[in-house]
């Protein structure tokens, strides 16, 4: 038996970036979070301290302002792929390259004036390996809410159930998802704005009878609209809104006054996909 | 010399609130914290123990559900009068109530269907005492950005001085507003969204010289358009977007790459007012 | 009528330093956060954009870590001293200096070796005008918890109130103090090392029959040990810990299964100070 | 083609817990927060809303609160394994539970008296399925802190490198560990203690030429001094503390004053196992 190195990786996390498109006066911002991690034969360092493999952190951070400078910023999984196959392609000791992309939307105000749209981001994760690379687009923190249309009932119970059934309740949730496109040629801008639409239209549409219904009906539509979406993973956290007990104080309450909590909450976690697409687990 | 109790206050903060409005399909939503505190005779309880005159943070919290239920939430201004007044009228001990209320913005997808608009939310914080009210209304993480139209140069120059002069930067702010109303009769509302328009316009159409230049304009616009603001109170934190130095890699960069900070930043502060106004030093 | 500038101040905001003092092998570590905020007549950047009086926030910065160097850490009380002292002396337009300073504390591991000691932090704020300084010393999130020997009952009942009486309950708070000092010469890191014992000795010997009356004599003990101690102001939310119902199990709960909830939460607020103490409202 | 569900997993995410135990007037202290997520037969809800087989997120909180109460905690570990064998063993269609623990450190002040210890959490991942279970220990937000003893240099260069090589650095890094032992009937009080101490006592003693080597140290120890560990993963984040040029004030900087910066920054992640041990993926 011997203590060995397993598998690793690293990079820089974090790099902020904002670029900037002037075209006369009208100009055009794109606000970025971007982080690498890169892999290979990296065990020297590990083991002994010897760098000569280890291109610094410092490095890539450099490398993606030089790159926004050099190649604009198409879109976030464009500029993904231009990192991490400039990594994976121009060091030796790296075969791995992940690039972790957040964008912080903003919205015109004027030619060269914007508000931030706080709240919702959209995600972008590029891995690069062996010469392929695999494009996983999603957003964080799109927040939800239908006050009706929501009912939970005829669920299990055992000797710990105290939860009444629910036949009209408030459904809110904080949607993560990240959906895996099968190719990496095509329009990321359109194809983003179209997922967004259909998960945000399914949610809406949906007559809920759990959670978990309704993630499915996201992915489903989200794949029905975009055939390059081989798989879409949904993370949907249940925001709870409790109606207040008014009876007390001699008031009733027919969903109209709730408590928003915040934790606990019940947590959903679904993958949707076609059943002919080729798994992927290198892509997350 | 003895040692005594100074000013005190007590109460339920950050009580999470949703009410909707239900006229068939159609629902309304608003969304709020709220948190009271209240003033008056509270001495027994420090000194001895003695509670009876300590309403409990726990029936605060109560009467703010049932106060949404009685009578809605037709603004955050408004309910914060009918509650504070409440505690002030029914409560003999206390004489003092202040009520701060948070507004979380909601987009409308559908007839009972939201969007939750992250980021930016809108306050108020109205003081009851003496058979009077002050009213302060404001907002909070409105977060701005000029792409130009922005210099900084000509500033006071020390030992501990290294900043160039600039004559075309990124200016870029998260607001966080209060103005006082004279009165409290007045469309809330309205003039909430009067006054976050004449903020939004004035940081983007002011040529700045200096964050403090565009903070007195944004105040100085606010107040012109909305007689019945007394007074505006602004802090703007400088958001640094700072350009990228491109030129180890042989790269120019005419303000097209930055790198966003988050600490340290600038902190700019100030008031603007009308010279006819009253102190209202109560109402903060 | 005219429309005017009122107030108004600005600085650097959350310089964060790390100050190692090397004595051969063995190191000191002092970690803060120092804030620096200025005023006086800085009409002209506001009215015009003239910039002439306002010392660039970038300066205070340089100026931060250049005394850092000069001048070491003694304590973040004098270091705040020194700092705004600095700029009222050499800024012809600056009057008023804040200086607001977050201490983190380390553990010693090693001749050079630190763990961070999360949570608490240690504060001070120093403001300098006039040739006059006052200094306030303080601490945050030091959270406290008596799991007996706290009762809250007796107290106010209107039509709101359904909170039961409480004969054993948990009280626990998150202590933010701020207390002021009537002089400045004084050993700051022997007497903020009293006053943070006195706290926590007077919590936890206090028997409780209300939150308020553990604020109270928290300060009364603090002021009691330190006679340069003009007055305390302790801010204490309570952090509840509910009893969890478990009779619908077939199980009782004796005070011991809680429920530690985030929101909403008591807030309490108060002053204790010597009665023959000259009020010093410069000094927050 | 069709469009299909795939793997799913639902359950309730942060149950607060804080368990006492009373004997007498001495008390000890427990505060946990506990997820349980569950997988199984769950294909109704998603496609049709049909419930049946949906033991309710919230009967699992009360899951958690009625074990506190029967069980006690022994260790976090202990207890994840009681809740996670509980579901699958009672609900027909669950046949994998995955229970997700945090404790929250306290010290004791007294005999019923504490002071949370900020910063560092403990940290369990307890996983049951078919008859076996898997248990992963770890803690979080463990910082640590070297002033000396650590060089980066001899490190790849490309055409967007600029980091001078470092010769005496700060190294600093916020510890995210996992580790998965080999069986399930240990002392997990005692190994965690001992994998801790091993941690600490390996990142102040390695005398380090990267933060890879240092990972890999920690990790090395931790499996040398504990036989039950099979694998041990290790998230660090490079802290980076950068000397200040204080040249333009004619001040010289020897490793005495450094800025910390928050983003962006360095990012380790790495495996340390035995080459014995049986992989185990189900336990992640």
């Amino acid at each position: 038996m011997a203590i060995v190195l397993g598998a690793n990786r690293y990079g820089k996390a974090e790099t902020r970036l904002v670029r900037v498109v002037r075209d006369g006066q009208r100009h055009e911002l794109r606000d970025l979070t971007v982080s690498v991690s890169l892999a290979g034969d990296l065990a020297a360092t590990h083991l002994t301290g010897d760098n000569a493999d280890v291109l610094p952190t410092d490095t890539q951070k450099n490398t993606v302002y030089a790159f926004a400078k050099k190649h604009g910023v198409a879109s976030i999984e464009e500029f993904g792929l231009l990192l991490g196959r400039h990594f994976v392609d121009t060091q030796p000791a790296i075969s791995w390259a992940r690039v972790t992309l957040t964008e912080h939307p903003w919205e015109r105000l004027g030619p060269y004036s914007f508000a931030r749209h706080g709240g919702e981001t959209r995600a972008a994760v590029v891995t690069v390996q062996d010469g392929q690379a695999w494009v996983v687009a999603g957003l964080d923190d799109l927040v939800l809410l239908n006050s009706t249309a929501s009912e939970f009932h005829g669920f299990a119970v055992d000797e710990y159930t105290t939860l009444p059934p629910a036949t009209d309740r408030v459904l809110a949730t904080s949607v993560t998802a990240r959906w895996r496109y099968a190719a990496t040629g095509i329009d990321f801008d359109a194809a983003f704005s179209e997922v967004r639409g259909a998960l945000v239209e399914a949610f809406v549409s949906t007559y809920s009878y759990s959670l978990q219904q309704t993630l499915y009906a996201m992915g489903q539509v989200a794949l029905s609209e975009r055939p390059e979406v081989a798989e879409i993973r949904l993370t949907l956290p249940n925001k709870h809104h409790f109606p207040v007990d008014l009876t007390p104080f001699g008031l009733d309450n027919p969903g109209e006054v709730f408590v928003a909590t915040d934790r606990p909450y019940g947590l959903i976690e679904g993958t949707v996909l076609r059943d002919d697409a080729a798994a992927a687990p290198e892509a997350w």
